[in-house]
């Protein structure tokens, strides 16, 4: 039996679509692949670059059925729960359960004015739930609420979280929790961050891992850093995220005045995922517009730049 | 058969819960009649005032089916949709046209970061895939985008939007849609307000109707508002306006340092309404706090002091 | 001697500038003139609408004196005194105080990160160094937090301050300082609102006056509006602010692709004055972008069916 | 002839006050000297730190001259010109000029709503009066607008801007800067960051320098740690900056329920400064409100626990 241990790189894995929206299950196994190959240590399906806020119930399970039964245990596979509130949350986790996910990982309420007590509260609930190890996800950006440095340690002290995925962007608050991390003796404690341009560095002051949404274009590139700091080679692993720095450019080459900004950098992922061969269709669940003929040519261009082509 | 008319006052009905979160359809049996003796001119389910973002599909699917079965026609049944993003709101509007709803209540995307042009093909997708009239619910704190102006007026003169609630605060705003509707001649799109506190004023100046919380605690003053301003008592329905001015203060009788916003208005609508004898319960779904003692006795009050209890 | 009256339309006048940012005074007299004849009730220099965000200290001073000066005691002249903090503010008050202002206009700190408790002592340290009259002036757009309604209404019953500007555009907070005026007794407290396309709406629940940036261009329509609600003419009212409500649209003309919508606002209302021929020059201070010959044919387009050309 | 260096420690200098809010310089002499002394390479006096929003322009002044007379050419002074538009920061500009400054320090226009272009305009213009070094100052949480990357670079290459003072905690934006300097070959163009807690990792990955608020209490650890990365012993800089890290939480015990943000940080430097001798009076200008008896009793605490009494 495998004992998940969360850590190192593990992807948010995209979820490839057909032009009627259904699940591509044959790239997603592809790319499933394609992650396993290059090294990682885990794959997190239906996080915010897995597109989780436009798939369907029905969408949601068949991708997590679909990651458990490719990767069959030779990593660990993640789960989001993405949804508005405790109740919807525990449905979304019980069919992640069933499915076979080794964790779930879980946003603070959202649509609603919540509180951090609230938040809190809302982490027992789902803890007292279930048996899989759930991570916070802190992602301000989408839920509009930052997660409370001191919730989470309180939280993963009494072993009602099992880890953090940390993409605010915050690079303070998340050092505040290694450090707290470290100070309680919480090894378990699973703390990962999903900033996906300075992996390196929280990686060299204790990181236990990354979520990076670029790792579906490139993810030899962030097994290279991890590498590279567990080996103590923070130049190569500088350089190398330097490389990734430039390759991340594409996700801003989907014009804002035109399209939103996740449709521009989730149409950059799967845009390069198919180029490289790894996915059949580059579609985006609606209602999120496609890149220009344009567009995509220099997102090849960032691909061949980057060495990728 | 009854034409929905879409005008007046249409509350977004609280949905009354058991201890375990079951949907308490007795109470909410007596609380559509509540509203109905009191003269209403429809009601909304599964806003944000009914807690729809922390029922399970089960529960949403109840309170519509219960609305439609116990309202029987006297008044139209409009029912939220509220998903992040178009597939997930399809399958609600799905189940709210199968539940006989009569029209539908839309927000744009969620969670994700999108833009105008990809509001507005969710509106169209949605059109597209249901005969239901759409009703579009501009409520920026909730889901963080306020929804332009002029793209509403667009969808509503062709045919995709059948109304608009708007929720945003912004009366600027508010004031050119109508002023945009009667230069179109759009005289079978209807405009509502959900700002509770300026229904006469809004009303006085052309607004079709109003969608507001306090309406479950108070549906006559609201009633009332709308009557007066029909017959051009401005004066009466200021005053009645004042009164529930007054009254609405009890949402903030929950102190924010302790629980979140919404929890505090949505408990003190509830418990209003348990004190009238409208519902059993005013239990708060999870990861809700609930009101103290003594919120409770001062929410008591606040109901005394309007001449309700 | 004049007692201030602070009641009516007073709006926050352009400043007119030379090519080289000094202020042109002659500009700027016929600017106050246009408004007098109008019939307005007073005026407001350096607001957020005369730039004064913009203006270097000497210009602040030569607008006052000009204003007091030319005015000569016919209706209140309120200066801004728009700066971070207390002790700079406390400047700004001691010179118009000096140059014989009727009393000045003064919002929470700005750049800083305030706390209500701040913005209280804030007003009253300046109240203690002044014995002009200080008006709050709500306006989150420029500094980032919103006065607190039941701090407005215990400084105004303590005589810290003797009204509010609020350009917060939240009518619903706006509505419980009328309410908390009432109640309190405070007749004295002067209560405008800065909301200029609601200015009929908000006069008729007892707002005691408006300060319209757009009342730059077409003064009489406002000094129309305050006119028939006073005379118990609402449904005039509301067609004189339908009327305002199209002219005020120039102000987004300026493409905010380009220029920022500051700029755009005042570049209207100043391009606006001048066709009028009621100021010579519409430069704006630096670093404001102008606007194209384009967007000056459509803002002219405006006034032309505004019925001001 | 000192050539400024920009590169290595540069504290924002707090201004010490006498309870007149008059400027102490007599404690701004020797808090300088304590800078001196613990080897930092440069300071800034007049930033956010320093109080400057708080300030006075004749106390301005009076800092400034205190500076460079008192570090009469041993490292470069910095001085903040921090104003609302491009008039008024000229005028500061002029007078740091006057007085001695090596370089000036200044945001994007703040209280008016701007543009990036509009921005890129007031840079250059303060380019062309001054012959002193600009750096921007990116400083989001002040001026509610974030500095954007292509524009720096492009000021950075055109010499309008010979340096960025980073305060924007976003460290992804400030690397693709750090890149785009050796792209670019910007040797020259000084990035310094003001992200006090990730110091080390900034400096290792080619940040010139830092500008440490807390360096006001323990400007030896950030000499330190520029130290140990510049000897290749990243281990070592790593530890002294998680000293510095639990040291920082001194800036949190300030209640946030009764004081703000900006009094809490500046006012637990000030006590903290105080604690160790270095100024006399820990008075905060007005209108901030002082930290209670408890809570400096807890600072002191971190203080002794970072050994620094």
């Amino acid at each position: 039996m495998m004992t998940p241990a969360f850590r190192g790189i593990i992807p948010p894995v995209c979820t490839p679509l057909h032009d009627d929206f259904s699940v591509d299950v044959v790239s997603l196994q592809r790319a499933l692949e394609f992650l396993l190959d290059a090294g990682v240590d885990g794959v997190f399906v239906l996080g915010s670059t897995s597109e989780v806020a436009y798939l369907p119930d029905a969408q949601r399970r068949t991708v997590i059925e679909t990651a458990v039964r490719q990767v069959a245990g030779r990593v660990p596979v993640l789960a989001g729960c993405i949804d508005m509130t405790t109740l919807r949350v525990a449905e979304h986790i019980a069919v992640a359960q069933d499915a076979g996910a080794d964790a779930v990982v879980v946003t603070a309420p959202f649509y609603t004015r919540t509180h951090v007590a609230e938040i809190e509260q809302h982490f027992r609930l789902l803890h007292a739930a279930t048996g899989l190890p759930i991570f916070a996800y802190d992602i301000p950006v989408a839920v509009h609420s930052k997660l409370d440095t001191a919730m989470i340690l309180k939280l993963a002290q009494e072993g009602v979280l099992a880890g953090l995925k940390d993409s605010s962007g915050d690079d303070s608050s998340f050092r505040y929790v290694l450090q707290g991390k470290k100070d309680r003796g919480l090894d378990g404690f699973a703390v990962f961050t999903g900033s996906e341009l300075v992996v390196d560095n929280l990686l060299s002051i204790g990181a236990d891992g990354a979520v990076p949404g670029l790792g579906n274009v490139d993810p030899a590139g962030y097994v290279t850093i991890f590498d590279r700091v567990r080996c103590g080679d923070q130049a190569a692993a500088n350089a190398e995220q330097d490389r990734l720095l430039r390759l991340f450019t594409i996700v801003g080459i989907g014009d804002p005045a035109r399209i939103g900004r996740s449709s521009a950098a989730l149409g950059a992922f799967k845009y390069g995922m198919k180029l490289r061969g790894v996915i059949d269709n580059a579609v985006l669940a609606p209602p999120q517009l496609p890149l220009t003929a344009d567009e995509q040519v220099r997102i090849k261009a960032g691909l061949v730049e980057a060495g990728l082509l």
